[in-house]
């Protein structure tokens, strides 16, 4: 699926939140595998990230019905080869708050194609990677300036 | 101080997290009130946003230092009155996650300037609000396109 929110929440160790409501089949699989994946979309590929967030894979096969394609990451965890930044997370801990599950997951593994960072090692923001979508519209994916 | 690492958690009951490190005296105001604001920012106050995320507020009067005006939301917490979004939250919940805690705040009050919508309701991503600094640096605060 395609998420929202989410936020880093520790350097030491490498944490990152997920929030996930409990009526999403993704919850399901994360509860099963205790691994998420956290795959940073391009523009170009903003249809895609819509369907992905928009239709439920319980029934379907997203990867076969759109074109993207899935790999394996280092700790088996399903990845889409299109996204040029992807987390790999093992979940430490997973709270409710509200009506949302929080995955806390610790970065185990981290990859960035070179061509989208900056000289400094950090990701660069023109390059075009999705960061914001203002209303949950179809067209309305954000990118920095 | 100015955060970098926030999501919004739930929808009902609107709940917001903020991850702060034990070390930042805002850590300590927030244990201490039960409260927190969360400002949003514009690039024509990125200087200022800079400064109130690297200088701590323990021996020094940071509005004071800068041009930046205190206010008081409704439920008393300090807001900045040149920021266009402001959000006043009640902790809910403090949980630790590696080096930093990760304050819950129910959203008590949310205000927004009615320029920095859309006519959906939704924030304008096209008005300057500053989302994200990818590396920390002082001249690295991005808006959205």
């Amino acid at each position: 699926m395609t998420v929202g929110w989410s936020s880093p929440v520790s350097f030491k160790p490498p944490l990152i939140g997920v929030s996930i409501s409990p009526e999403r089949y993704t919850h399901e699989i994360i509860n099963e595998t205790g691994l998420f994946g956290v795959n940073v979309p391009t523009k170009e590929i903003a249809k895609e990230a819509y369907y992905f967030g928009t239709e439920s894979g319980k029934n379907l096969n997203k990867f076969k019905e759109s074109n993207l394609t899935p790999t394996k990451g280092k700790t088996g965890v399903c990845l889409v080869k299109e996204c040029p930044a992807v987390l790999e997370c093992e979940v430490k801990d997973a709270p409710t708050y509200g009506d949302h599950t929080f995955f806390i997951g610790e970065i185990k593994n981290a990859e960035t194609e070179e061509d989208y960072l900056q000289e400094n090692g950090f990701p660069d923001p023109k390059k075009g990677m999705i960061f914001w979508n203002s209303s949950g519209d179809k067209t309305d994916y954000w990118t920095f300036k």
